[in-house]
């Protein structure tokens, strides 16, 4: 039996949304764990969570919670983010933060595997883990880049409710059961918990995720925006977003325009460049009305990309349709992702 | 008292989706009535329907229907405007056709009357009504394009089940039932009642409508491109468009990028162009979370406009959220109004 070193892993916000989707990667991947700590807030403390059928108590996380980790997965909000991830790096873990907290950090890597592995090697023991709906479209882009220049972005998203978390999940379906009834409801979360008006998730489609920023973008758009530069290093490029809520409970979908440099591409060279690239499955036959949709792509690692057309005007101009599961490859298999590549690149020893 | 003359007026496919949403809108403008002929296809014939508190009994429609109408609105499928259309165009009726029958010939007006009332003239007995998706954009693009030109239009969609006809509506309650209560169902009409393969629309989105053409972009996409173009007099107009379904009952959403002519334009100067035009209700304050949505523009005539920003990297181009109800503006509401301009045009006397 080969003798595989284990690393004390710790997750932090383990009871969250993708705090437990974190866990159920971790036991997928068979990621080689010796010790693994799972932290939250006070108020999620004492719980018990299993990992491959053991019992584990969550417990209170606290600076000194992170003596001896070696990799530490963040994902309990920005405030816990900035508060414990350097304290976690103080000791010697290395962190991949999935909150905003650090990701436009120019001191901190911005990382998606199969666009920026290389970036991780700049890391100075916080690495951030990009917004969902960013993740998925870099993931189709970079191939394209690569082989045929990229100029420009326009993107409006189809974004699944679990993105702004349990309680949202749990919001659409009551409102769901409620029209279906007949019956009154009052809106409390969606479209943005931390924002003062209440919508109508269910049966509806809500162009706001995030808060509004002073350019009449949200922040959720500024997110698509920024982060595409930077994982992409590529300051000059065009990048524009339209992020819409709509009632789907996994998966985000996005219709995406995009201009390349080179000319005279096909699409049959589109669809080629994308099938053989890292983390994309291509799911493009329009004849027999095969696409991807959040309901195949839920529950599935890889990034599904279809409807590629070119446009009818532009030469250099592509349509495509970009759907990935936003809690696994938007949020925690990303994260674990992340974790691997420290160990293969030989960060963590 | 005004003496107001009266109308012979044919409804065809009165018992269907828009059929009814015609009757309740013609009731609504209370729209000068001497005699309503409702008809339909044998299978519904013989149905009762209410207008202004009396019962009407639905008729088979067949060319002696026709007989002394003034003016026939049709929405019973396109096979049936093909056969009806020009029978009662022949009897001197006047037919606005809501099906996509007529719609590219050339021969056949394509009207939404703050567009391109003038083209209603030219009728040889037949208007076509436009596509839903395709009516609320345009009304909010011409303003745009008479103050300050236009050259380029992407427009992602969002579009509820109700475009789909009365079963899909129900399909997606039905559907969205199962899944709460973790029951099986088996998708047998949507994305495309006439295609071979069904999918799940509860809690999902699906980037079909209608069926694909040769070039990767589906009938649906086709209809939003070529049409913008007829109703806008623009062949040289670039238009792409994706279009997704929702599950959303009533209302189209739709994400559009623009490209201007004229340079400098503010975000100020298109809200106060958009928020005096015609038809159109400006509903854009972010700071106060006012945006359109499907749930607030369902059983309303108006095309809503919002969340206008201007593209961070071209000084010409412009985003904004587009929203009206499908069955209303985009299908019997432009029906009717055709109907009362060609009153007030003195084209039906």
């Amino acid at each position: 039996m080969e003798n595989v070193k284990g690393y004390h892993v710790a997750v932090v916000g383990a009871t969250g949304a993708v705090g437990e989707k974190m866990l159920s990667t971790l036991e997928k991947r068979n990621f080689p764990i010796s010790k693994l700590t799972l932290l939250s807030s006070e108020r999620s403390a004492g719980k018990k969570l299993l990992f491959k059928g053991e019992e584990h108590v969550v417990q209170v996380a606290k600076p000194e919670s992170f003596e001896g980790v070696d990799i530490a997965l963040f994902s309990a909000g920005g405030s816990v983010s900035k508060q414990l991830a350097p304290e976690a790096a103080k000791r010697g873990a290395i962190c991949v933060d999935n909150t905003s907290a650090f990701r436009m950090d120019p001191e901190v890597p911005l990382v998606v595997p199969e666009v920026n592995e290389a970036d991780i090697h700049q890391h100075k023991g916080i690495i951030a883990n990009p917004n969902c709906s960013t993740i998925q479209m870099v993931v189709a882009l970079e191939p394209i880049r690569k082989a045929l220049g990229l100029n420009k972005v326009i993107v409006s998203t189809y974004q699944a409710v679990s993105g702004a978390g349990a309680m949202a999940i749990k919001e659409m379906k009551e409102q769901s059961q409620a029209i279906l009834n007949g019956e009154a409801f009052t809106p409390e979360i969606l479209p943005c918990g931390a924002d003062k008006k209440h919508y109508q998730i269910a049966f509806n489609a809500i162009p706001q995720i995030d808060k509004f920023t002073e350019n009449g973008f949200t922040f959720e758009e500024m997110k698509m925006i920024n982060e595409t530069k930077k994982i992409m290093h590529m300051p000059e490029l065009s990048v524009a977003a339209t992020c819409v809520r709509i009632p789907v409970e996994y998966g985000h979908s996005e219709s995406v325009y995009i201009e390349v440099e080179k000319e005279g591409v096909t699409v049959q060279e589109l669809k080629d460049l994308l099938a053989s690239a890292e983390g994309i499955i291509l799911e493009d036959q329009p004849e027999e009305q095969v696409y991807p949709m959040a309901s195949t792509a839920a529950g599935k690692f890889e990034t599904f990309v279809g409807r590629i057309r070119k446009d009818l005007d532009n030469d250099k101009g592509f349509h495509m349709w970009i759907v990935s599961d936003n809690l696994l490859k938007g949020a925690a298999w990303n994260s674990v992702q992340i974790a691997e590549r420290l160990i293969s690149l030989g960060i963590v020893k």
